[in-house]
């Protein structure tokens, strides 16, 4: 037993603690406030202290290399700011407020250099732009980039907008320009590189902003009755709120605030028709309104275009109306990750 | 537009709302108490309140085919149960109550029939054993079986126990037989089929038990200064403890609970002695008490040994002591994830 002092100090020595230590000095560098953090990174668990009286909101969402990113396309500092924002987009649903997260991550080993910092990079600028702090997580090793991420919230009781309160009657709204994600998309599998952070036609699909101000207002006002974020493209969510609900609805396809595309004429009015109405990954908000309140939603807020694109329905179908005012069963064409693989 | 009344009413018609259904319906089996869950599966987040006055533990773990458990030789009854019971580790190890889990699961489409319901029927046996009710997830599909836990539960404020507590000269312990759930994964590896659930030298293994119990009464009774579960492995998972606490240790290897192996002899005991101080998943407490308190710590707690194996010391290294009152370090040889793979 020689030399005892020569030893270097106790440290927690694997390549895991290494990871998480650099997690952790990627975060510090973010927390600007403790948001009601009281033990963060580094122990068993986080903990974590609601405002008074507030009630707590918990979501998680998988972020799947292969299923919902490519390795050899998206940039890693894109999946870093997207996998926070999609949990981020459920507090929003919800009309919360983001306070912190944790962070499931497995990596392959090519992936502990570059590829991570990068990553973190992206984390902690949507962690920043959220206002919601990295409160702990857990890290191993995987074949692939697996990504899960919970995010905690608040809201105050009773105002929280669930999926399940839409009554006949009602008008439907969207947030945003729907169909923008999904055409990102099919431009990024078309381009042969790794794209460039700053393409502004794929940025909606790699940086999606959850519409969280909107969410908040919404609720805090008690102007929708019913809302949810549009993950898998309205004709597979809408039908979502419509069965929680136990209603119907009927949207009108001329007021669905498409994609714009490039060239004009009847065939790209329909492909920017079916983006919208089937492309997923928008993160805008699907909500309902009831009549007497309807007037008090601007046609846009912070600059997002708020659009009415129908009614909810007593009678349990999903209608779609043309311009010509012929009706059609909407079809569920939305994102399905269990169909992409049959 | 003819025969509206023969539709099929509105429904989520996707693969993944089926799963969603299928994992709600288990969840409503197991649900005696709502926990302080206000909104539950099925939105785009729940809705949590916790008991008044209480901070919150909040913590995830993942669970992966390939790097934690093995397709064909785990059940998928002992899968879903541990997903959970891991989980449900990090919050005995802070002293605190599980309320709630978040459930984040991809599957194969190889697995969506009796594999899902073993595991579910698993999952649900945890949920009503640990008190801690699903409130939601996110389900896709995957290559591979991947699982990651979210789990929130309770603690009074100021009683939580953290790693970073330990002071020099206090007592070291820990709960229960440490090395039984590796020779149980030893045992898994050997055997040729997938094996039986009641298997009792596979139990630990297959079906770890948080220490729930203990660690609350640790907590609440202010008698242990530091603590952590055991995951990893004593080696790697006590000078977690001590780097957090910026302490050392000097633990006696006569003194480890070390698994009973079935033959005898010194080349047994040095066997059990490794897998005692290196074997992982045992999910067993360590804790600190102080001296003054020592004491009031029984040999057992509700049948689980409780063992005193060292004490920690100012100077930051870590020591094992032989038989012989000989010192060495104390290598680290738990369980890393990316060092099994490289």
């Amino acid at each position: 037993m020689k030399n005892q002092s020569q030893f270097t100090p106790v440290k927690s020595h694997g390549a895991e603690d290494a990871i998480l230590d650099r997690i952790r000095a990627s975060a510090q560098q973010s927390r600007n406030a403790t948001n009601g953090l009281l033990v963060g990174v580094g122990d068993d668990a986080a903990i974590f202290r609601a405002t008074h009286g507030c009630d707590e909101i918990v979501t998680c969402d998988w972020f799947l290399e292969g299923t919902h990113f490519l390795r050899d396309k998206h940039p890693a500092d894109s999946i870093g700011w997207k996998c926070l924002a999609r949990a981020a987009s459920d507090v929003a649903a919800m009309g919360g407020v983001p306070r912190c997260f944790l962070l499931s991550l497995a990596l392959p080993s090519t992936h502990l250099g570059p590829w991570l910092d990068d990553f973190l990079r992206g984390l902690r600028r949507a962690s920043q732009r959220f206002k919601c702090v990295l409160a702990g997580g857990d890290t191993t090793w995987g074949e692939k980039v697996l990504v899960s991420v919970t995010v905690l919230g608040e809201v105050r009781p009773g105002r929280a907008l669930l999926r399940s309160n839409a009554q006949p009657g009602e008008i439907i709204f969207v947030s945003g320009r729907l169909g923008e994600a999904e055409l990102g998309l099919c431009l990024l599998r078309l381009q042969k590189r790794k794209v460039s952070r700053g393409d502004p036609l794929l940025a909606k699909h790699l940086y999606p902003e959850p519409r969280l101000a909107l969410g908040r207002w919404l609720a805090e006002n008690r102007l929708a009755s019913a809302m949810m974020d549009l993950s898998d493209g309205v004709s597979t969510d809408l039908p979502r709120l419509c069965e929680a609900s136990r209603v119907g609805a009927a949207i009108d396809s001329a007021k669905i605030p498409a994609v714009r595309l490039p060239e004009r004429g009847r065939t790209s009015s329909e492909n920017a028709l079916a983006l919208a109405l089937h492309g997923g990954d928008d993160y805008e908000l699907l909500f309902t309104v009831p009549r007497s309140k309807a007037n008090r939603i601007p046609r846009s807020f912070h600059g997002i275009p708020l659009s009415k694109i129908g009614e909810i329905t007593k009678r349990r179908t999903l209608l779609l109306i043309d311009q010509s005012g012929r009706k059609m069963l909407l079809p569920n064409r939305g994102w399905d990750p269990f169909r992409q693989e049959t």
